[in-house]
């Protein structure tokens, strides 16, 4: 036995990948017992490397619950693929072998004709429990539970408890086996034992006198997202689900929490940026699919910004006799939408992990109102300056430098302010009407200063040249 | 014993809040009994709607370990000012009971004086392991992790593995307490074996016959986000930190695993709205310090803005003769910043989560030139019908509609096919020349293709108006 270090790129793979791929070919009944001693996340990086025809043959090679454990950790695309093109005796029986919360997500995701195939070789209490967490939105903790869990009755003792924990080992259960709920008559669930709690209490006492009360749940129909929420509140292991009349169903267990964390994630990432969420990774969505989640918002925003167009048309005679007006005209709206960009992101993101409430909207109104001035009179001097020390003195009209710098610090002055204001509330606004604040993306923002900024920079300008 | 679900918003908290605040005057040595059941993260909820005072006299009042679970769930700054203002007798006391991990990063963020009273008030085995954690940077592996760790020879029998995890339990320790960690003998780290597996293993086997020997561990130097990654991609609870010689330090917990992926995530977010990362929550961070983490990029981003400036006065007669041309100036350098956008946070998301590496530059260009090429014709076509449809005729000099949205709707096609390349290839250069590619920020692709979408503008202009 050695230690082995993975801290750097997939080392171990890349090292045994070509073996594995030359004993496949050679002597494929070996395989098994050469990657024995690998973590299952290690093999699915090795047959990243491999084609269909030899991840299929791979699967068929290992032993069952070996191969589940692999297809647990493949890409969605290449589980997919090689479970449609195998023959489905093959894959039912592997699917068997898997946690039934993977197992419900892989049936999800293969063509519905294939998926039925599958899920008729599946042992008949398997596959109603299949079925069941099926029936239950793929985004709700219904979705994203497993059934496999430890429980043990109120008047049970702690060694009853450990008794069950060990039977469910020896059964070869792998999930929600850090911890032991607690029923009542009803089914009901009204406590929960740790493992530590069950090894550290005293020998003989029963569950209805040890066991913690405090048990945090969550309905079935509860959305991911607030799953997600109260693991990390609770720094928990696994948060158990309930019906309605508070009967446990399942577990959610913290590393498909973290997935949800990260999926989620990626999705407000891309919202923030105007992009409908992909839901999958980069290169596994279609090429004009991409171009679809990414043209619905980007054509809206362009037809809004159609507007200024409008603005500046109706300044045109103006614009003609000071025509230096629009040299600023980039600068300024640039300087509006990156400020409120900054707010926007920094209130939704606030919003999300709960740092700000609806309740905070005041506070947030007078705290981004402040930094709207102290950033805009700082941009509103760098312009000041820049005009001042080289002004362009050709387009200017009868205007003095000074003149024309004046307004076009007042307006970044303006515009920064608003855009600082805008970009802080719209979240908060959408929050209130229960529309995902991160509609309020960076585009959008930018999009919307736009137009009010060359408002406001005409205005001013009108104001103080007279034109 | 009745069901506690916990849902909504904190119910609880907020139901028992102003009874626990009249106890504390009233019999504050009741308060203890009162709240027994509650969980910690509860609690620290009520503990929210304290003043500091009351929250100090609460910390108190409870049992040490108890007020320690309190002090591991309030917020920072909470914590911060009730251990400074606190006497250092009772706060060392509580310190001492907390885990040695939330304890190093509680006194790291203390007053260096108060710091060091409170570590001299502490048991000198807790305080030189204190003091070893404190000397690890705060974003590494050692930074995060706990000492608390259950370990057995590679002699030892299950039940010799089972007793030791008992032994544990029973003397309080809270973490790391699911896996049993097989040292050789020399210390080093050899083997995992999880509880399940301990509970389910022949009675009487040996730890060198049973554990499995693939043990995924990480340097104390690692980076937090790399531990995150592995904790992500091998499903695990908890990661073993080792030395040099691969002896075993500490593990870091898969809670402490979701503060650092939520806390990296709102970091990137922050980045890619070009704010320095504000390492707070938004209220905790002082109105200064957000401004001031806020004006850098904004300054620098204005000052390269100001080079639109200098492109569109060399500009400067020929635009006086069309006037029109200037009124597309915002709508198109918008949709070239909208698109860049999109692409450098799909881009610069895909490679935070590993879905894009380095190696995928050549097949990122081809992908991003292509949405590039529909994206951009798209909005070149809303872009020409819009000139069509609304001609701002007084303005375009000699030429027709059809001329001037022929300029209109081409330039959109280059700026967007700009944006698009540019967004999607910086990430992938900021990351090669080791840089975070969260620089490439919406605002700084926006500023940059600002510039590059005016001087198009107006050579496209030149070459097809001939001015």
């Amino acid at each position: 036995m050695t230690p082995s270090k993975r801290t750097g790129e997939h080392t171990i793979a890349a090292l045994i990948a070509p073996d594995i791929r030359a004993l496949l070919r050679s002597s494929p009944q070996e395989v098994a017992a050469e990657t024995e001693e690998l973590h299952p996340a290690d093999l699915a990086d090795v047959a990243k490397t491999l084609t269909k025809r030899d991840l299929i043959k791979l699967l068929q090679v290992l032993p069952r619950e070996r191969a589940a454990d692999l297809v647990e950790y493949l890409s969605d695309q290449r589980r997919t693929e090689a479970l449609e093109e195998m023959n489905a005796v093959d894959a039912a029986q592997i699917v068997t072998e898997m946690t039934p919360d993977d197992r419900a997500d892989v049936l999800e995701q293969l063509e519905e004709g294939v998926a039925d195939e599958i899920l008729s070789g599946i042992p008949a209490e398997a596959r109603a429990e299949t079925e069941r967490l099926l029936a239950y939105e793929p985004d709700s903790a219904g979705g994203i539970m497993t059934t496999e869990l430890t429980s043990a009755r109120l008047d049970a003792s702690v060694e009853d408890a450990l008794a069950e924990v060990r039977a469910a080992a020896r059964r070869g259960r792998r999930e929600g086996l850090y911890l032991v709920y607690v029923l009542d008559d009803q089914s009901r669930l009204v406590g929960v034992m740790s493992l530590r709690e069950i090894l550290a209490a005293p020998p003989g006492s029963l569950l209805r006198d040890v066991a913690g009360t405090d048990v945090v749940s969550v309905p079935a129909t509860a959305d991911r997202e607030e799953v997600a929420r109260i693991t990390r509140e609770y720094d928990l292991v696994a948060v158990p689900v309930v019906d309605e009349g508070g009967r446990v169903l399942g577990v959610v267990t913290v590393d498909d929490v973290i997935d949800v964390i990260v999926e989620e994630q990626t999705e407000d990432i891309q919202k923030q940026a105007a992009v409908q969420p992909l839901e999958e990774p980069y290169f596994q969505v279609g090429f004009f699919s991409i171009a679809r989640k990414r043209a619905g918002w980007l054509i809206l925003l362009f037809m809004g910004s159609t507007l200024t167009i409008n603005v500046l048309a109706g300044y045109g005679r103006q614009l003609e006799s000071i025509m230096a007006l629009t040299f600023f005209l980039p600068l300024i709206v640039s300087a509006g939408g990156n400020s409120g960009s900054q707010s926007a992101s920094l209130i939704t993101r606030a919003l999300a992990v709960g740092d700000v409430t609806l309740r905070d909207a005041l506070r947030v109104f007078l705290r981004e109102l402040g930094q709207g001035l102290i950033l805009g009179a700082s941009l509103g001097l760098v312009g000041f300056m820049r005009v001042i020390l080289a002004p362009p003195t050709a387009e200017m009209g009868a205007f003095s430098a000074t003149t024309i710098a004046t307004v076009v610090g007042l307006t970044v002055l303006a515009v920064v302010m608003t855009g600082t204001v805008v970009g802080a509330m719209l979240p908060l606004l959408l929050r209130r009407a229960g529309v995902d604040p991160a509609i309020a993306s960076s585009p959008f923002i930018a999009s919307f200063v736009d137009i009010a900024g060359i408002a406001l920079y005409l205005s001013i300008a009108s104001a103080l040249l007279g034109m």
